[in-house]
């Protein structure tokens, strides 16, 4: 029998997914595994892969059954009703964004997101201007033509490739709640533990020990190792694409904890990834539904959860056992000290759970301007240490500790900062609605037990995929549109 | 103005190179990182990275322009008209090769890799027999059409796209006098070395001092570290493309010594690629003239170069300050005498100089049996252990010690056995040319020098790249045919 247009849709969707995963390993390679001296080469590659896939999404034949399957959608599922409008979507996004940009595109973030690296070590930002720059030209185009062609504001446009849903105004209005009220709450929380300073922890845990606790951790969330794996690397993060999810924590960083927020964060991601409905993987409708969700997954476990005292009831033995330490410092209350402690941190990965935003907020308001054309990428160390001073007092001492310390917009990702503050924001909201719907929850996480807390997340955020807009999502799973309320009753409770 | 005919087809085949290497990326990524459960959505994205090359190859717009260039040659250089030989020869393989089957192969050979690599972990074979038996099917067909269009026997037809210009015929010659030789061979220098094993070497000693030697080495040995990279693994390979050489070497073995013959057999398969006109990368003629010459370059440097007298001088030193090793079994004579042990070993990478051929010639034929259908996958166990006992004398103790040993067939790499084998013949007949034209190398070795040896070899074998074929190749660098002959003088010297 022959296909239906929409199952013929399927197949060209499916043939699409096989190339965004394949772009995304040649990705993830480039930032942990190539060497240096083969960056114009992965440029051709990867120019080559998002050819390809733009090519498909473009193509008459893609446009012709979308219209036949639109004018005929009789027989189809909800799942597929949904899929058939994200289809859609991929298809407009694809033809706004003109053929030539993407391959230019491809060339110049692997350009860039090498000079990036070898600056990093170097810690001279000067090597890195004119890469940069060619990225947030070819971004500047593209936020301009995509906007255009989808009657979006040109950061909108971006944005809504990357969180779809997510507009400037919402993050507007939560920002403008945040920058009035961070700056008291940063010094009232430093005022407040100033008498009761944590203990310092022995940070000489070896990486073997640091090791174990992850995979202790990894297992007791159930992260399924047959799809996914976890390397250690002096950046954190959690890449990879469902099936395949690459987690790396930063095992060797001086503070021993740290491996321990990265493993929990990228646990909370990659539960979102894997646990969405197999059956509609390698569909648009199958995605996350956007960065501002998946980061929400990420931190609500890093955050909420990992920094209260019932999951520290279960850590504090694990971390003994695998560590191998004792003593007052390694108790409970005092790495709960540890994990809460404010300060005015120079490196947005290490900050505490006030400060980030802040962090995101100034690399908001530097990514427009950047793409504006009011900063030049030139001035941007001056413009990222003179805001961020403004905002938190402080003084980096060099370009690492500076704007070199992101690679975010190297890679051409603009709107990713914001999407993640956002993310905290419904994070505490989700939290607030699991505790209501679920008050065991405590009891459990102390007894290392997350499967109650896993199961309402699917049911609530994970299941529906890709099948929902973002503020139907919200309201859905908390009730309430996504505002900075939770948040702000959730820092104010723990730190005030 | 107008790009010529000739112009597009470099571009196009600029892009075949940018596909092909993302295909080299994801086929190293899940030989190496890739989690087991992402096997079929490893599959899928080969199987889309593999159309698209094929759909290039075969697409009219290619033959048309073919046609064109081949019309009008007028202002091509020597090496352009040698690419454009090889662009007609690359495209004439795709045409005999049904699109279907392009896919399908790229699918079931990441589902027998999965197995195999779960396989060997386990020491059982069943679970590969299935999805082995449909690679070897696969591959029957392959050869048959691919045979049959380009006028070859079925096997020269598989053999031809591995290493262009090797024949059967060819094979067969050299494989009929090793097989008379070798077993007498194997027996005498086995008798004449009983009455002085060597010393057996300390076999602790920790991963990082062997890192460090085979970081020496290979610094030695002029590797670009800016475009490749050392790994360690339980495998030894040399993977990767020219600007991202990846090596990897056994450098936890049990014989400290295993990781300085993988360093030295990739870094000469390394030079080969990295030493190739950089003006050719990405075009058809810039590639290596195949596996056999492939081969021909690590062996020279690991069984012919590196296990003789004034390279173990150099090595000894190196040796003692990497390892902290002293004594007589560190010693240069020792050392000597350990790596020329001839043993009837079960394991091709560990076997000796002598035995390695026979393991070659004896896949050599299973591998025919399997294609012609004379053996089913069900029976290559037994087939594997009877033949190599008949003429090793080996009784493998498990499926891990016999057919479960190598991976090649599960990733449809058929005709690389004796490509291997012959490149051993090819290195020995180089060995002898490079001696006479270069009377000084033994003592530049001695003091670590290598400039001279990469120097003759670059002019006389890496810059012809796939620019002649195979036999003139083989004639202007050491003005003889390819035979057994130097390769079989080498081992009397050496062994007898």
């Amino acid at each position: 029998m022959a296909l239906t247009p929409y199952q013929q849709l399927e197949h060209e969707f499916q043939r699409l997914h096989a190339l965004r995963g394949a772009i995304s390993v040649l990705r993830w390679d480039l930032a942990v595994v190539m060497p240096p001296g083969s960056a114009s080469q992965r440029g051709e590659q990867l120019a080559a892969l998002e050819d390809e896939a733009h090519s498909l999404l473009i193509s008459p034949r893609v446009s012709r059954l979308l219209e036949r399957a639109e004018a005929n959608q009789r027989g189809l599922e909800e799942w597929q009703l949904a899929n058939l409008v994200q289809m859609q979507r991929d298809r407009d996004h694809a033809l706004a964004t003109p053929h030539s940009l993407v391959g230019r595109l491809a060339r110049a973030t692997v350009q860039a997101e090498s000079a990036w690296r070898h600056a990093r070590q170097t810690r001279d930002f000067a090597p890195c201007v004119q890469p940069l720059q060619d990225v947030v030209a070819l971004m500047r185009d593209k936020a301009a033509l995509v906007g255009k062609a989808l009657a979006l504001d040109p950061y909108d446009a971006l944005l809504d490739e990357v969180s779809p849903g997510l507009r400037r105004a919402d993050i507007e209005s939560v920002f403008a709640i945040l920058s009035q009220r961070l700056p008291g709450f940063i010094q009232d929380a430093i005022d407040k533990q100033a008498d009761q300073p944590p203990l310092p922890l022995d940070d000489h845990i070896d990486a073997a020990r640091r090791h174990d606790l992850a995979m202790r951790l990894l297992r007791a969330l159930d992260f399924d190792f047959s799809q996914g794996r976890l390397d250690v690397a002096t950046d954190a993060s959690s890449a990879g694409l469902p099936g395949d999810m690459r987690i790396t924590a930063r095992l060797g960083a001086a503070d021993p904890l740290a491996g321990v927020g990265d493993v929990l964060r990228a646990a909370g991601r990659a539960s979102y990834a894997q646990r969405r409905d197999p059956a509609w993987r390698g569909q648009p409708v199958g995605r996350a539904l956007g960065l501002m969700v998946d980061h929400s997954q990420g931190l609500l476990l890093e955050q909420m959860i990992g920094r209260d005292e019932p999951f520290l009831s279960f850590l504090q033995p694990l971390l003994a056992q695998a560590y191998g330490v004792t003593g007052p410092a390694w108790e409970a209350p005092n790495l709960l000290r540890r994990l809460r402690q404010v300060g005015r941190s120079l490196i947005r990965v290490d900050a505490d759970e006030i400060t980030q935003p802040m962090h995101g907020i100034v690399r908001y308001e530097l990514e427009q301007a950047l793409l504006d054309g009011k900063l030049a990428v030139r001035d941007l160390p001056a413009a990222w240490d003179g805001r961020l001073g403004d905002r938190l007092g402080t003084h980096p001492s060099d370009a690492g500790q500076s704007c070199l310390q992101d690679i975010h917009w190297a890679r051409g990702w603009f709107g990713h900062f914001p999407a993640q503050v956002m993310g905290a924001m419904f994070a505490a909201q989700l939290n607030e609605s699991l505790r209501v719907a679920h008050p065991t929850l405590d009891d459990e996480l102390a007894a290392g037990q997350f499967q109650g807390m896993s199961d309402w997340l699917h049911r609530h955020v994970h299941a529906a995929a890709n099948a929902v807009p973002l503020a139907q999502l919200v309201e859905q799973a908390t009730g309430k549109r996504l505002s900075a309320g939770a948040w702000l009753r959730h820092v104010e409770y723990r730190y005030l």
